[in-house]
């Protein structure tokens, strides 16, 4: 037996899908893109820089990694076929994962730049995740939106921190009397000493509860767990047992697996909101990193139930990456497998004003979510929630929000304070 | 009680570094860079885009962060403080610091480009850390080299992946016999069908058991335990109970907790060898991104042991980021806080030839790695190890390699195959 280069490569019509991931790389080299592809699938399956001595002793070449789609000459697309035994396939291990399809690739010298753009995965390599445990069905189920089919909408507590479990009680009893679907924490609260968790989620499920016997209504607080995977399980079971009626985590900063956990277990009946925090250190960067959509297929196969997926149009009108947006989006509502759907999540910069033309970019079915746009209403957190509402109402009855406005003060006030985006 | 922009910045000499986290960014915007140190200070901290109707009512002024040094008008280095107490301060959670100190601040639309550079601690944070439990000297102990301070000699089993059980520790005993320190697993692999966890690790240490009777020699496998947290924690588990004498996290993609987890475990009495996979990702587009020297603080932090930190010297000469690079060897050895020091490992490309410009550029306190520079020599593993070990001794003797390389045939057969970096 012997092998030379072409074991790393192959016609597109050899590979099956059934047997591969198969990740897609845009990169730009000195070098040809044939001889890049043979370089990464090179290095992240079987071979090295050098001739080995027992290669023709050892060599797993069924295990090779094979480039077989390239468009463009020095810079481009390559397609590379990862075969699913080269995994740690039954664990279903997303850091097994990564270290391959977005390993050490990323530092080799023959690249100036390369980004992971895609990944597709198998049947026999996805069995073995759990995907969401509600999905976009279940939620909509718990809160009621089953038939009507509209965006659920959110918020964040503001001030971002510093306000203690009472006041953050308070702000989202404010909320949810406003009439929204989801509160949430701020990304970077955990269990601070300004805001401890336990009492933090106690207050708020409190005022929940009692709103709940006021309205009949279930309003969802995603209660922010990120931190390490001892001190995570501890707050998720603390949560569960306190009445909690949905967790948050940081996916990208506590780890996927943390996820994965917390999806796996059986005696976890809550939803999980995914918040990706970090991500820009590794999605901004367009010709390096990973792309939101890697990442957002790797959330939804961990079992994330919602995920913080960009908006279509921010402060400063439609956002630059909005065809990439749209086409997570669609992922997250695709069917894919037996894996449930997860509900993407709009948020960053959003006021009522720019509710409508959101829903147009990115569809009814999202969680639209507002912070300032909510609390920084001038007649306060009850308003502005109202102001969201209106803003939902009105687009889904197909009223612009300028003529929704002159019969909605909450709308109105908050559109002449931010501005509407479309006064088409 | 009232606030404005002024809460975001303060006086350099106003910052007490005992009370607060000191993050450096390095950005670009049309913005000038005050501007944007308020607007990440504030984002990061308290604030919001929108002004809140409670503001009045909840503001915690104290928890503000405050940019305070700018070197530059629209590109150019910000420094900011965060006061402790805005961190989940006694869990010690690596989580919750990215969330704030490399969280949405990536994300900002009002940047064109932004980069974590570097980040300080106070000693009221670091205590709640158990840095790394050997630390260099712990590894010289167990290795023997307390008195000689040699660098260290490790190898990557090559082919990268693809050996089964038997074939991974025959090579492994056969790099030990060529006089190596370390042998550690590819970080790819872990667990998977082609070479389970358990088999591999009792083969191989049963070969190094032999070695060491025989030598009387402690070589170290580094054996990787990557994974989903609760299969890593079992991994680690086996290992410890079956003769393992050191273990491999990939800390990125495993996640900081998995390594702080296994360093804060009495009961697992090994070092951990630490590699830094998928880094490329976040640190390779040089004005985006997280700086390798903020990773390595990280992972000294956690519990790390020896860290991947970059070559001095590639098969491509001396590598473009020298001076980061060393910046991060003279962190990993400096004394920090009451925290062990973490052993810098120069891997990537490495072959005898270059092994004296390393050690020139990155001192004698270093593991050097090699893999196909090892198993690609062309009498096989045992000569390529001897290979290594000689340009080692020839280096700390002072004496050129071409003229050890004379007297050596191993080193002679490496040079005249790979050549020699510095014929000086």
């Amino acid at each position: 037996m012997s092998y030379d280069d072409s074991i790393y490569f192959s016609n597109p019509e050899d590979i099956d899908p059934k047997d591969n991931i198969i990740a897609k790389y845009i990169v730009e080299s000195k070098l040809s893109l044939q001889k890049v592809g043979k370089i990464i699938a090179a290095e992240e399956s079987i071979g090295t820089w050098a001739k080995l001595e027992h290669d023709i002793e050892f060599m797993r070449e069924d295990l090779a990694g094979k480039a077989f789609e390239f468009s463009g000459t020095n810079s481009g697309m390559i397609a590379i076929a990862y075969p699913v035994d080269l995994f740690d396939i039954e664990t279903g291990s997303i850091p097994n994962l990564l270290s391959i399809i977005a390993g050490n690739l990323f530092g080799l010298t023959e690249l100036k730049k390369v980004r992971l753009v895609d990944v597709n995965f198998p049947e026999k390599y996805v069995r073995y995740f759990p995907g969401p445990k509600f999905g976009i069905e279940g939620i909509r189920k718990i809160c009621g939106t089953q038939d009507s089919k509209r965006p659920h909408i959110g918020t964040i507590i503001k001030p971002k921190v510093g306000l203690n479990p009472k006041q953050t009680a308070l702000i989202a009893y404010r909320a949810a009397k406003g009439g929204l679907d989801l509160i949430k924490d701020d990304e970077t609260l955990t269990n601070q000493n300004f805001c401890p968790f336990e009492q933090r989620l106690t207050s708020v499920m409190e005022k929940l509860d009692t709103f709940k016997e006021e309205s009949g209504k279930t309003v969802l607080y995603a209660v922010n767990i990120s931190s390490d995977y001892d001190k995570l399980l501890d707050l998720a079971d603390f949560a569960k047992d306190n009445g909690a009626n949905c967790l948050m985590i940081d996916v990208l900063t506590c780890g996927f697996s943390a996820v994965k956990i917390i999806a796996e277990d059986e005696s976890i009946k809550l939803p999980i909101h995914i918040h990706r925090t970090m991500h820009g250190a590794i999605t901004r960067a367009r010709s390096y990193g990973i792309s939101m959509l890697v990442i957002a297929k790797l959330v939804r196969l961990v079992g994330g139930d919602q995920l913080h997926s960009g908006t279509g149009a921010g402060k400063m009108g439609d956002v630059d990456e909005l065809p990439e947006i749209q086409e997570i989006y669609k992922f997250l509502r695709s069917d894919w497998y037996n894996l449930k759907k997860t509900f993407p999540v709009a948020s960053g910069g959003i006021h009522p004003g720019i509710v409508q033309r959101n829903i147009e970019l990115l569809g009814k079915d999202i969680v639209i979510q507002a912070g300032g746009g909510v609390h920084g209403h001038p007649d306060g957190t009850e308003a502005g929630a109202r102001a969201m509402v209106q803003a939902v109402s009105a687009t889904i009855q197909g009223i612009k929000l300028n003529d929704y406005a002159k019969t909605h003060k909450e709308l109105k006030i908050a559109i002449d304070l931010w501005g509407e985006l479309y006064k088409k």
